[in-house]
């Protein structure tokens, strides 16, 4: 099989340090971008590198540039931008060429894509990358979607350039058209729910003890050294130790508190309500930083109904800690969940141990836990739940209680917990062999004789209040 | 301006009240189900409206059984039978004529309808009707979404027909095309969250203090003497007060805990979402909705996670009232949010007080504390928030220590409360003048180079982390 000639339209941060990668990894490269001097200051400083870099001036060019089969990645914004590449790419490319959107796109626009990029003669592959820039430079975690028959040709570069996890790559093609967008989805989904959890703990410290930065930062550094290691609990310790040179002041007291979102974080929470499934923890992430981005309005609300007290409160770092792994493991939980509903709905008989262990370098949520969740998933798991396997359901149940804790301290004194109480209810809902959805069904039986079913009989019956329907 | 004549298509339990609704208003109204038999029932228990009511075997003959200009209602489900019922009837409508759209249709399939019926030149109603059986047979609220000109001539029957407030309709035109069904969306998620409230508040009594439904129902009895007086807590003391005639059991004990939905719940939360809104204590009830309906795995989860404790937790009867009032203010407030954004969105120019004065009669979440919603619209709203209103704020106050003190109870018992404890990270996410997602902002900017806003100088930096980018 001839591997395919590597081509790259959108060099900017990712782009850019994706190159290189590909380039360091003995492979010629074309590049195209809408401002070209991104291209020329990628190459002036590709030292060694460099002759393995071609610029060109137009997707025309690009093309002609490679030999065929071609492979053209493109990395620019999801949405208008990679529909107008594709549809500038289709027909200039021939039969055996490979269009690979390394973006974050929708994964319903990535199924649609892929048909109809294929109907034109041409291969196509979703494929989430994840890592950021220095994963992109010096091995991503990639989720791939596509027909086998496309992902073949490329998988040998994709695997050069991926992260290794004890010397095997962190790539695998997942299923068909949207699968690996959709599991990059859901991984982004995870990381704005660990990221949460990470900044809710901080936010305790802050406010709840009155702690400095660099007097919080040390618990992180701690406990990147056990179970909760993983490459997000590593640079919270650093952004936390961080000086800002030209103030003095720690970094995190001069950043405005107002979270940016992409797509992917509300996206994994619609793409689960819609299938029926809970995504409780992501959604808490999700709408704190919604509410984070309304600065204004939380500084009127903060004059109105006050704002919490301060330094008034003292939590155990140990609490913390078990708190955090607790609230973790089911957000992991609830994300491979959110996965299992759509391989369900999709056909994608998606192999979840695998995605766990492709999550395991390279991407920003990757964790020591992640051995111990592909370790379960190839293991016999009671109703195909995580957090009832041999291994997490005593985990969990022995840091509970510390959860418990920390949230009631938490909730007492004023402190937002929304993700670290979402994941305490969550668990309680799912343990509960017995709901409270009997009222639920009383009421709704009451005002809109929808029926109930009953514990003792079959069939759909009505309660006394509609004596005349029996 | 002549009154239309009355038509139905979808003569089921709900359409069988309305029927008799505008016949008792002194309209004849023409019929027509897919199954003709409910009519017959219909009309032979009619009694002395019988006469007002006309059976018609086929859409052709609904149509030719009524005068010009006629006003058609739809109560079919959502989805397939609207768009069925639609595509009969254009062919053999005139101009002049409505179509009325009474179910719980999505909103954007509204809006596209509408556009499609009116280019046919008919006219379009989008109208969410609420109030059960009961509602539609003595007085649904009603929430017109349409053009100005199609509404006017079906304004005076849907008066007649809607539930009074002191004398005043409680039917308002909300705005164009899917404006109306948007609000009842949203209603009905206000309703999941308030049902959820409830069945947590049930369940802590049951599952905490190990009471029988006959020693809760007095309790919400009491309560609905007072502010938290409304439709849903008066029915909630009625279906605890039931006893099961066939075993002699409290009838919610013989109910199955599987509570079923419809779309709206998860359709408030779905664009809450993608609008950049919580919807975090509509989410947690739709979540819970969704954990009871996997009992199978509940058992099995109980069985390795245990149940949580039993009979071992005593709460304070007035700490519950009010941590049931601050979390219903603050989902209506949730609820409001979402209208804002909508109508921000869709230009709509939503009149909240309206909204609130026509869910005081009829609905199922007509209530006390609308009234008082209605007027805080009408006043001086700090930042057009709820809850910061001049009213709700002092309220609130008055009520979240308890509120608190309730969810940390619940907390450490393993009670599940996940309305409830959304509710207060809710409240603390607003007021929370300096928020953690300067945590988030260094961690994007860390791994992903996103940049971030500094709070002492203009334009997008870097943390040194990033020394190479400035």
């Amino acid at each position: 099989m001839t591997t395919a000639s590597m081509g790259l339209i959108g060099v900017g941060t990712m782009g850019s340090a994706l190159a290189l990668n590909i380039a360091e990894n003995g492979h010629d490269i074309a590049l195209y971008n809408l401002d070209p001097s991104t291209i020329d200051a990628l190459i002036e400083n590709a030292g060694e590198l460099a002759p393995r870099l071609t610029k060109t001036e137009s997707v025309e060019e690009l093309v002609k540039a490679m030999p065929s089969p071609r492979a053209i990645i493109l990395l620019v914004p999801a949405g208008a931008p990679v529909e107008a590449s594709i549809n500038a790419l289709i027909p200039l490319l021939e039969s055996g060429d490979t269009i690979i959107d390394g973006g974050n796109s929708d994964f319903r626009e990535t199924q649609e894509r892929t048909k109809r990029v294929e109907a034109a003669g041409i291969n196509y592959l979703g494929v989430g990358v994840s890592g950021g820039a220095e994963g992109a430079r010096h091995g991503p975690s990639m989720m791939v979607g596509g027909s086998p028959s496309a992902w073949e040709p490329i998988r040998p570069v994709l695997e050069a350039i991926s992260a290794k996890h004890n010397g095997e790559p962190c790539v695998a093609h997942f299923g068909p058209d949207g699968a690996g967008h959709f599991v990059k989805t859901v991984h982004n989904g995870i990381e704005y729910a660990d990221m949460q959890l990470i900044a809710e703990i901080y936010g305790l410290l802050r406010d709840g003890e009155g702690r400095k930065p660099s007097e919080i930062a040390p618990m992180f550094a701690r406990w990147n050294e056990g179970i909760l290691k993983s490459y997000l609990t590593e640079i919270s310790a650093k952004v936390l130790e961080a000086v800002d040179p030209d103030t003095g002041q720690p970094v995190v007291d001069v950043i405005v508190d107002k979270a940016g979102q992409k797509g992917t974080g509300r996206w994994t929470v619609i793409e689960a309500i819609r299938m029926g499934q809970s995504a409780s923890i992501i959604e808490a992430a999700v709408g704190a930083r919604v509410m984070s981005s309304e600065r204004e309005t939380r500084a009127v609300a903060a004059g109105i109904l006050g704002d919490g007290p301060n330094n008034s409160v003292t939590f155990d770092e140990d609490d913390l800690e078990a708190a955090f792994l607790a609230a973790r493991i089911l957000s992991y939980a609830q994300g491979f969940r959110i996965l299992k509903a759509a391989s369900d709905e999709f056909e994608w008989d998606l192999d979840y141990a695998k995605i766990a262990e492709v999550w395991r370098e390279g991407c920003i949520i990757r964790s020591a836990l992640l051995d111990d969740i592909a370790t379960a998933f190839r293991g016999n798991l009671p109703d195909g739940r995580l957090i009832l396997s041999d291994h997490f359901a005593p985990l969990l149940l022995s840091k509970m209680d510390q959860l418990r804790k920390v949230v009631s301290q938490a909730v007492l004194a004023g402190l937002p917990v929304a993700a670290l109480s979402s994941a305490i209810s969550w668990f309680d809902e799912v343990r509960q062999s017995r709901g409270t959805a009997d009222m639920i069904q009383g009421q709704r039986d009451f005002f809109g004789a929808h029926s109930f079913l009953r514990l003792d009989k079959e069939g759909s019956h009505h309660g006394p209040w509609h004596a005349d329907r029996g």
